[in-house]
């Protein structure tokens, strides 16, 4: 029997809009096929998101429709029944090249290639994502082909999203919201992280009432001193601390759109020095918030956050924030492209989303974390993520 | 104030143990220093498990007792804190090689290889884990160096565990088995599959009592009818019914060390078909554990599987296990070497740890997932996980 279609996060009208752009692009750069490696952009494409562990690609062509996904042939089920893809646009690849030293997966790929009569046109490589010896494989198959490096070239087409998208981020930031305050709940002196780290995941994946749950999970980045200078671990197997400050970072997950929220919370009250870092950042919000809207640039929002942070005494060396959207294959929020950073001249347009981001890990035990997911409107922004902007004092 | 050190998983003459293996590989192939990119050899060499999403590189030199780790400046003080490492090697590079056009965090690793004054000796890259153009990077700007590529290198090294690393992943395996016990607890008709995973992780993190909690959390991947044939998908948004199957893949995770595990469950009685299958794949099962011992090869053990399933009147195609260890950068369980398939003539040696892996995806709706976590030992093998090895009747 052969396996149905789960529900879908969007309707076939959206994959093909979004499929529409992909191929002006490719029209633009002369390319003929796009072969496309990143999770999250094949995610975008089709609505796969099985976790495609071995070789694979999503083969774009001007020629067709729909595109191809060439999977291992263990997750093609899998990755048909999550898609919109019809049944023969998911090519599953045997077991014989799994493995083997002569040949993988990306021979299937190239065997596609060939068959769809495009091998001597321009073909579209995400040199980026490749390695060195699968970038020398295409090159090697495909003599004819003129290759052509569309590296971020997909990425920078989704982060402009449709409303169905930033709907589906919504929902996501309602979870990472139920995170937050879940955690303003569980975190107590003599609690274990650990024990604290799976009530906070819990509301991160159930939700709150008449949210959905959560699709997938990143595992909580939840720092307690002395480790507020750690950006990116997880719980410890320490227990919590009188005095202690935790910081946090948690996202909800909807369909793979991540929606980010940074929040820090303090055992007892908190330095006069904390708190004035804490003004520091939320000045820095407020100042970005004030100045997001369409034709604004990356760069004049970080201007202005930098200006704030610096007003209140502090200063912030890393960006302000990032375009965000769909997880990443490493669990990343991130998407590759625009940064809120000083020279970034991206242009802010309606529906770009981004996590307006101030983690500043000033000294080696003194930082502090606070953010919003964001969403630029045609005159301003929406705050998507909803948990009261403040200093957690438990 | 400058951070401490975290609790270490393992004594610094582990660490120098797996260091002294390295530096003799890198004797062999006239290696003066070796880049390491891989997290899992990064995390085996130095015990730090930060999640390094900007570029990172450790960097082995044969004259050096400590090897230098290299990443993002935020990134210094928690891989500090995690590892073994003296504060002197770990070196934090600048936000101005963040986001940049023109540079990147590789060129803050290629300065420390020219200052450590090995520029024109042999380097040893990883280059399997490099894109083209980070490794066209470092043989430009090292072009007096004899570049060795030395992927996988590491990875063969780790293979053989130490006994306190096995001991790791004893603790690892009971998460695991305390995940799939919890399972058949709260798994029943009208429950939403996203609450019960959220129990189910919570069991994987929190364990068991006399049990240490989980350090880590891979995304729990359980498929429910019809998705009993998607090996590589989390949770879906339905409510499991009467007449389901459950396949579920678990691992408990103890200092980045994984135990995996699959068990699959019905609601109600299963079919003939598949109680056949189970008996097909616990036959198989059994006859590996008969086979492994210190001498055979990993081919050895496919042979007997497959022939144990086939006289079952079944037939598997994919191989039927896989080294294991330390969690990949992408949340996967496989270290890149050795498998249990016909062929791959690695000799099994005591302390081997494989994933006994026979997922078996048989048709579109029709498949079943049963494995254990095994080592070897000196005269034969020991399972490291203990859940009853059965289908489960809920």
């Amino acid at each position: 029997m052969a396996i149905g279609k789960a529900p879908q996060a969007f309707p076939r009208s959206e994959y093909l809009r979004r499929l529409a752009l992909v191929k002006s692009e490719m029209a633009r750069r002369n390319v003929d096929a796009l072969v496309i490696n990143s999770w999250a952009n094949i995610t975008y494409l089709t609505g796969n998101f099985t976790r495609m562990l071995a070789m694979h690609a999503l083969v774009v062509s001007t020629r067709e429709e729909e595109p191809t996904l060439i999977v291992r042939r263990m997750c093609a089920p899998g990755a048909f029944h999550q898609s919109f893809l019809s049944h023969d646009k998911v090519i599953g690849y045997s077991e014989s090249y799994v493995g083997k030293h002569d040949r993988d997966g990306f021979d299937a790929v190239i065997d596609f290639i060939h068959d769809l009569g495009v091998a001597s046109r321009g073909i579209g490589l995400e040199l980026g994502n490749l390695t060195a010896q699968a970038a020398e494989k295409f090159k090697a198959r495909l003599p004819n082909a003129d290759i052509v490096d569309c590296t971020k070239a997909v990425d920078w087409i989704r982060g402009v999203k449709s409303d169905l998208e930033v709907e589906v981020m919504r929902q996501a930031a309602a979870l990472a919201d139920a995170a937050v305050m879940r955690a303003a709940e569980v975190i107590r002196p003599g609690v274990r992280e650990a024990d604290a780290a799976v009530e906070i995941m819990t509301a991160q994946v159930r939700g709150a009432a008449g949210v959905p749950p959560a699709t997938g999970l990143r595992p909580l980045l939840m720092k307690s001193s002395p480790r507020v200078c750690t950006p990116h671990i997880l719980w410890s197997e320490d227990v919590f601390r009188d005095g202690s400050q935790i910081d946090m970072e948690v996202s909800g997950n909807r369909h793979q759109y991540m929606a980010a929220l940074m929040r820090s919370f303090t055992i007892g009250a908190p330095s006069d020095r904390l708190l004035r870092l804490h003004e520091a950042h939320a000045a820095g919000i407020e100042a970005a918030l004030n100045v997001i809207r369409p034709g604004r640039t990356c760069s004049d929002v970080a201007e202005v956050v930098y200006r704030a942070i610096e007003k209140h005494g502090f200063k912030k060396e890393s960006r302000c924030g990032y375009a965000i959207g769909i997880e990443s294959q490493t669990s990343a929020w991130i998407e590759p492209t625009a940064s809120f950073g000083i020279g970034d001249i991206t242009e802010l347009k309606p529906n770009m989303t981004f996590h307006l981001m101030m983690g500043n890990w000033v000294e080696e035990e003194f930082g502090y974390e606070i953010s919003e997911t964001i969403c630029v409107t045609d005159s301003g922004v929406e705050v998507l993520t909803r948990a009261p902007r403040q200093l957690f004092q438990l």
